[in-house]
């Protein structure tokens, strides 16, 4: 918590986005609730999203936002809109990409009164979402003018912090379990990449009972069993869709808190949209960015006010105080109503709907240098050219084993969509003009040279199209390259 | 129906794989089932599986076995079983590659006795998952001993197939709605080549009304309102965790029937494993195993034999006659007991468990070529280089400016787990040892050369290592490579 920044009257300074439609009503009663808490928060109002963009910045953060985010390092942050025609970019994004919130923190809990059909299991469950990598580095390259190629990237360091993040805040809520959702049976590098930070790190939290799944029996057991997880860690796309479906389990994103952790910065938020039809109306449901709030809290030690504030809206719940998402228009109160009644149960407390004892999450430091793996031997063993041909599997092959005749690379096997298809398999596989061909090292024990790979390139080029080469390394003994279904 | 096999009894021949551990079992029960149909199906019994690896056969697959199936064209299969230490192939994956099963179709219903949280709803729905493309292709590279890369590569072609099947399946069996769910927001390329190709065909059925939903909230809807959907076609991995998740939701896997469909082959399966502390002991519910089995039958023409095992099975169960599975130890009867009650009430209709009115599905045919999409005009406008490099962005970033000085290719900038890096952006990205720098051509409208491409690799391999080669096109004016965040 030393980063905090301490206003002179000894408050703690909070940059608050109040964001597009229904966001400023949010904000507003998170902000009315924890004033009357008394704890010691101060704002600093800045701006982000729809009319940002609309005045011509293109990332949708203005420049003093960044400035008041670098100086306070803790964000409250309402529903952020990107206007259509003003290009790709997400405010929500570039705020967790400039300021590396690698960990989205997504807890989901049965709530009083709102009906699910998993109601009175006491579902009470985190997902833990790598933030930064994965699919959602948005690199891709069309391959031939029919086959796109999406770059699926996943780091150790990563990985490492997203494990460490999901067992520190484990202990921190005093949870005992943690899950980690791979498909590690299918990409073994990539997704096995958690798999094995996670097999790793779980020995250094003993109380913590560490468990492996498969993602899709993860997602089954999801619907079938909710109240076994508790702290699910999983990668990036995988925690897209888990978060937003645990979100459903609890009766949806009206009740879903959302906190991204960074060692530098941390923003809090709900995940409901601007909701812009709503916007206005002193109708909305304020409890998700509430409870985004009370993370906000405890992330700023204040935790007794957390506490009160959590206890408020159970209370408040329970009471059936309720906006008219949960009850319909029947009995429904607005937006204003529901904060003025959750500021009158600040101090009671619930006798059937509990609150975990939270303690201080602590944040793992990690070496900010860029190598954070070392080989101690490596090697490259070949290459994997990817070619573009409108020929078939055999013409093709041996047109490139006549090409690599007598050069160091010699092509091993063709896959098309995975398979192999050249030597011939006698497979039924349907083929596209993205070919990968596999050149191997003739000399078992050598290390290929750029030169050997340039020669061979301008050997294919001769007669054929390519856009993409991968090398094949060995790294202190082990192949960096997977083989081909179909290879030996 | 072209392509069936018919005895000279005038039987349609279909090939039979018992599989492992329960395998036997289930297979048996849906035999015994269709022989008391009198339905014209004869066996031609093959292995594959667990006694196939030990037997050193490394696919899991026996060469007789493809024999058959080439020849029946239509595979009957219980679960199979690789044994440990017997490498990473799946015989079930080796027979969906070597026969182009494209579509994986997962049927789920509420059925009667099964209860679930979402009973009385009436769940009734359809994954249709690409089979065989995405990150399933197994492509995977490590960049860096610290940074792994999956390939998710999707094709027009293959989208195309798998969008038909998912509209021919719903005119097949009279549904009227069919969901889209992709990622397309994120990844535009490859997940926004299947919601292209929907977008393109819908119009071709303009009885079903196709809708386009983001896979993560359409998990989310999975689990609040799963009645409202009937098809969802989606590419390979989210098809993976959407079918897992769905068929949690009618009460298991027990109950998921599944289909690989391709435009050669057909293999009919249940999707639970061999189970093999339940292997031999009369226990198992053979129920996905049955449903699965009136898929395979509709295929072979069977319609009427299909309708009355669907019928016998729903009465079956409203009958209260359950395996273990279902209702506990008590009153529940066996895998045999309850296949002769399936039997039994061959010929009679529940008056309240429904069952489509099916008709034939209709393949649509795809032509071999490989060069599926074709671009008028095309050039090459840059690169992205793949560096491995212990420095920091500055001091790569003006390295590579300095290497590339006066070439005709210039750096652009440098991304690092997906975020610009370089020229700096003030961004606190935790960067990794893998960079992705681009290389634009300095003039405008030119086409890269491999010559000058060579060049450029051979200045910036005299400092730094690199791995990893992408070109970065323009077809048809549209570039095929996308922005980094950040990037303008």
């Amino acid at each position: 918590m030393t980063h905090l920044f301490v206003t002179p009257a000894g408050n703690k300074l909070v940059t608050v986005i109040l964001g597009d439609g229904v966001g400023p009503e949010v904000i507003r009663s998170a902000q009315r609730i924890i004033a009357a808490t008394g704890a010691p928060i101060e704002w600093e109002e800045r701006e982000a999203g729809e009319k940002v963009f609309l005045d011509g910045i293109h990332s949708g953060v203005r420049a003093d936002t960044i400035d008041s985010i670098r100086k306070t390092r803790v964000v409250l942050k309402g529903p952020l809109t990107t206007p259509v025609g003003y290009g790709d970019n997400s405010a929500n994004v570039t705020l967790r990409k400039l300021f590396e919130t690698f960990g989205n923190i997504r807890p989901v809990r049965e709530l009083p009164g709102v009906l699910t059909p998993y109601s009175g299991r006491g579902i009470d469950l985190v997902v833990v979402r790598e933030n930064v990598e994965d699919l959602y580095a948005g690199i891709e390259y069309m391959q031939t003018p029919g086959v796109a190629e999406a770059l699926k990237l996943i780091s150790r360091k990563g990985c490492e912090k997203i494990v460490r993040l999901a067992f520190e805040f484990a202990r921190s809520e005093g949870r005992t379990t943690v899950h980690c959702a791979t498909k590690a049976n299918i990409m073994k590098f990539s997704e096995g990449m958690l798999k094995r930070a996670f097999e790793d790190i779980a020995p250094d939290y003993p109380e913590i009972k560490a468990q492996l799944i498969i993602v899709d029996n993860c997602c089954h057991q999801l619907v079938r069993r909710p109240e076994q997880f508790s702290v699910i860690v999983t990668t990036n796309m995988n925690g897209d869709i888990m978060s937003d479906l645990t979100s459903g389990l609890i009766g949806g994103l009206g009740f879903a808190p959302s906190a991204n952790i960074g060692n530098e910065v941390a923003i809090f938020e709900a995940v409901h949209g601007s909701a812009p039809k709503y916007a206005g109306k002193d109708v909305i449901n304020p409890t998700a960015l509430i409870m985004s709030a009370t993370m906000m809290l405890r992330h700023l030690g204040e935790f007794d006010a957390a506490l009160d504030i959590e206890h408020a809206v159970l209370v408040t719940m329970e009471a059936g105080i309720r906006t008219r998402d949960v009850s319909g228009d029947e009995g429904a109160v607005g937006t204003t109503a529901f904060t003025d009644a959750v500021i009158g149960n600040l101090g009671k407390r619930s006798a059937k709907w509990q609150v975990r004892d939270y303690k201080p999450l602590t944040l793992y430091d990690f070496s900010p240098a860029p190598d954070f793996v070392h080989a101690r031997e490596r090697r490259y063993v070949g290459v994997d050219l990817f070619i573009e041909s409108p020929l078939d599997a055999e013409t093709l092959g041996r047109s490139l084993e006549d090409l690599s005749r007598d050069a160091p690379l010699r092509l091993k096997l063709i896959s098309n969509r995975g398979t192999r298809v050249y030597t011939p398999t006698g497979a039924l596989t349907d083929v596209v003009d993205h070919w990968r061909c596999r050149f191997m090292l003739t000399n078992d024990g050598g290390d290929m040279t750029d030169a050997q790979l340039i020669d061979l390139v301008q050997r294919v080029a001769s007669r054929h199209s390519w856009m993409h080469i991968e090398k094949l390394p060995i790294f202190d003994g082990k192949p960096g390259y997977t083989l081909s279904q179909g290879e030996d």
